[in-house]
């Protein structure tokens, strides 16, 4: 018998739950102070109070959430995503208490997190990487070679860079000693580590993402792309499957390269590929080794539990499928509901649920964390609902979310629904193609909450 | 550009709505006295009182319904089911006054509502019917010939019949004469139609039902069967797609028979054919010339929308789809959420919502009037959910409905949800060929809420 603790909270961790009953999986909540009353605790078999809300005194702390485990004899931890979900600390210390760790292990958590490892292990797979250096550079003369090669602007990176910390965007070589210094200096503060490493600059693109899943050992299996390409300061808002720009041979190539980087890393359990895409090319820019805020589009589009998967996999030493298995229908459109106010930069806005009313209906997913009275909390991710649509084509998925989202009522706080009603109604997001719609989408369109 | 009136209420009035929007369709809602907080009321674009609660002053009221989509320009009406949606009178009024009737044609329904026309119609188009008369019997010798064929007890029918009046099962020829004159008087009565016909009686079977929808013209479409044997006094309370007991020619041949009656009667938009089905046969026993509460079953094996369906037909006078496009994956269950208690015969406990926490999820699909507060009167039908969930197989639909049904919260009165969890544990419902689940299983097992 499994008994899994879920080392999460919000929809993800209720959705976990969901999967975990419905497999016979037994489930352990954790919960900071002040989310007694959140929606996972209530759904648990047990629930276990791990701290303050501060989550460095309780989701993201590792001994807290090992003690729980061990306390209420669960063998298995999901650790959602965010939080500790990519820790290879905490995926080495759930396995060394003997407890299951629902993701990939410790080695190839560690090396998709060192850049600089991640890029020559898909480079060796002979998966595209965006041009630059193989390794890690050691001195101006040795970037200047190679800006020879990819021109400039050319971006520093710091190997184990994260957060937009480390980065240096170079457009001479005058600039190039004091942004390498710098950049080595950020990597060495932040992270501990000052390897550096160099890329080309992509100034705009499409951020394409695949969703794979591995036994670790022989079975790898790619449940196709997502297009989350409409974000607002990296944050993504709305994604959807398949990618509307991709024909058939370019979805097909990235999808077996995503398959490769998989095999590459020896990938257990559900995790993402991430490309950049422009008009000729694509490139692989990192690996998401957890489950993602936005498995639920292809869910939907595959007809597959990925969650389930995961526990199949745990249970099974096997993945429930093999590539052949997968077949995709329709168009699926995921929007973010967030507690922000749009009309003030997007800033949280936390509160407490008034009048709740989620849609329903044929093809319509709501996954969120909500109900009547229930109090956002303003400690963490502002993600409350994710509503997810299903028709057979584009268009029709558009409409049908934009008809989803008018029937939604959230009160009593700002969300951004209204916001991305706006951005399904904008012409340039609903045209057939979407080539408009890249990364950089939402900062040239200056789209207003309803607007139409 | 099309304007709808739904001429109902509660849940199906929801799922209308939804389908208008979603296909660019108006929408106006009409209602009685007391329901103006219904959610039908609140999601349409418009919405007329249309008198009293009792549903003769309102729902079933012909003239006030048509003169409020004269008021509101309404250029089509969608009568969902129950109320006026089989009423031959209410279709030709709605054609007479140049309106849009989201159903078959006056002719069809009179056709299937006369059962001796239907029975002769079927039997034609070379689809078995229940062995007995093949039009109105006259006299008793007449009754006592076909008996000799068919063997007592002979079922003795009103031919307009319906609610169980005006039907009387002889079990012995020295009856017959009573009980003729017994079906007619009441025939006469209820029906002012005193035609009797004549059926042999069908201890137990299986309740099969196939989902059709038409143009009128020349494409019929099925989507498969339903399986609605777990019935209480004539009442679905379990639904699901596919019946595990059918072989694959079985349910081929049912579905084609299906589609023959459907042709048989020209019928147009979306329809339902009701067999019995024993051991060894299976027999036509009546058309159901609407949509269905259970077409959600339906919708999620076949991955169609039927409501925008019977739109799409409205609009461009043809279906979206021939028999070849539809596709069936999974297993489909749905259980009816009454506000019933179960520990008292099941009679309706109305009540307001106290507590309220509708399921979501992977393939789980919620269709609800429930709302935090909201009243359920006790005027109308007790149905305040479908919970319909798919799976890849008949088990892990099973426990996926139960854990699903396990996450529902609704405080406030009564409901059958546990009911319904314990016939889903019930390890005769359970098995996999679902043999023992007949028209009579819940007769013959003393289910009570909480076993399992």
């Amino acid at each position: 018998m499994y008994r899994c603790l879920i080392a999460n909270r919000g929809e993800i961790a209720v959705r976990i739950i969901r999967a975990c009953r419905e497999s016979g999986v037994g489930t352990v909540a954790v919960y900071a102070k002040g989310d007694e009353k959140s929606l996972h605790v209530s759904l648990a078999d047990e629930a276990i109070c791990i701290g303050e809300a501060n989550p460095l005194d309780s989701y993201l702390n590792i001994e807290r959430i090992i003690a729980a485990a061990e306390i209420s004899g669960a063998n298995a931890i999901h650790p959602g995503y965010g939080f500790l979900s990519e820790s290879p600390t905490f995926a080495q210390k759930v396995e060394e208490n003997d407890i299951y760790f629902i993701g990939p292990t410790r080695r190839t958590m560690e090396m998709m997190g060192d850049k600089i490892t991640a890029r020559q292990t898909v480079h060796n797979a002979g998966v595209p990487i965006i041009p630059g250096s193989t390794g890690a550079v050691n001195s101006v003369e040795e970037i200047e070679e190679i800006a020879k090669d990819i021109g400039y602007p050319v971006v520093l990176k710091a190997a184990s860079g994260g957060g937009g910390k480390g980065i240096r965007i170079v457009k001479e070589k005058k600039d190039l000693e004091k942004s390498f210094k710098e950049a080595q200096s950020e990597g060495k503060k932040y992270f501990n580590d000052d390897r550096i490493y160099v890329e080309a600059f992509i100034p705009v693109a499409k951020h394409v993402e695949v969703q794979v899943i591995g036994d670790g050992k022989e079975n790898y299996v790619h449940l196709g792309e997502r297009d989350c390409s409409v974000q607002r300061k990296n944050q993504k808002l709305i994604e959807e499957s398949p990618c509307a720009a991709l024909s058939d041979e370019r979805r097909q190539a990235i999808c077996d390269d995503a398959v490769k980087v998989a095999k590459a890393s020896n990938y257990r359990s559900a995790g993402t590929i991430e490309f950049l895409v422009t008009e000729d090319a694509y490139y692989f820019i990192e690996m998401n080794a957890r489950i993602q805020v936005e498995h639920t589009v292809t869910e939907m589009r595959a007809d597959r539990d990925l969650v389930k998967s995961q526990l199949y996999l745990m249970k099974y030493d096997e993945l429930p499928y093999t590539q052949e298995d997968i077949h995709f229908t329709g168009h699926v459109i995921e929007a973010r509901i967030n507690a922000e106010n749009p009309e003030r930069k997007f800033q949280p806005s936390p509160g407490k649920v008034k009048a709740l009313h989620l849609p329903q209906g044929f093809n319509v997913r709501v996954d969120s964390l909500l109900y009547p009275n229930y109090i956002v909390s303003p400690f963490y991710d502002s993600l409350v609902a994710k509503v997810i649509v299903k028709a057979s084509d584009r268009a029709l998925a558009i409409e049908k979310l934009k008809s989803t989202l008018d029937e939604m009522v959230i009160e009593g706080f700002s969300t951004t629904a209204d916001f991305l009603y706006a951005v399904l109604s904008y012409p340039a997001y609903a045209e057939g193609d979407a080539s408009d719609v890249d990364i950089k989408f939402l900062d040239r369109h200056h789209i207003i909450k309803g607007a139409s």
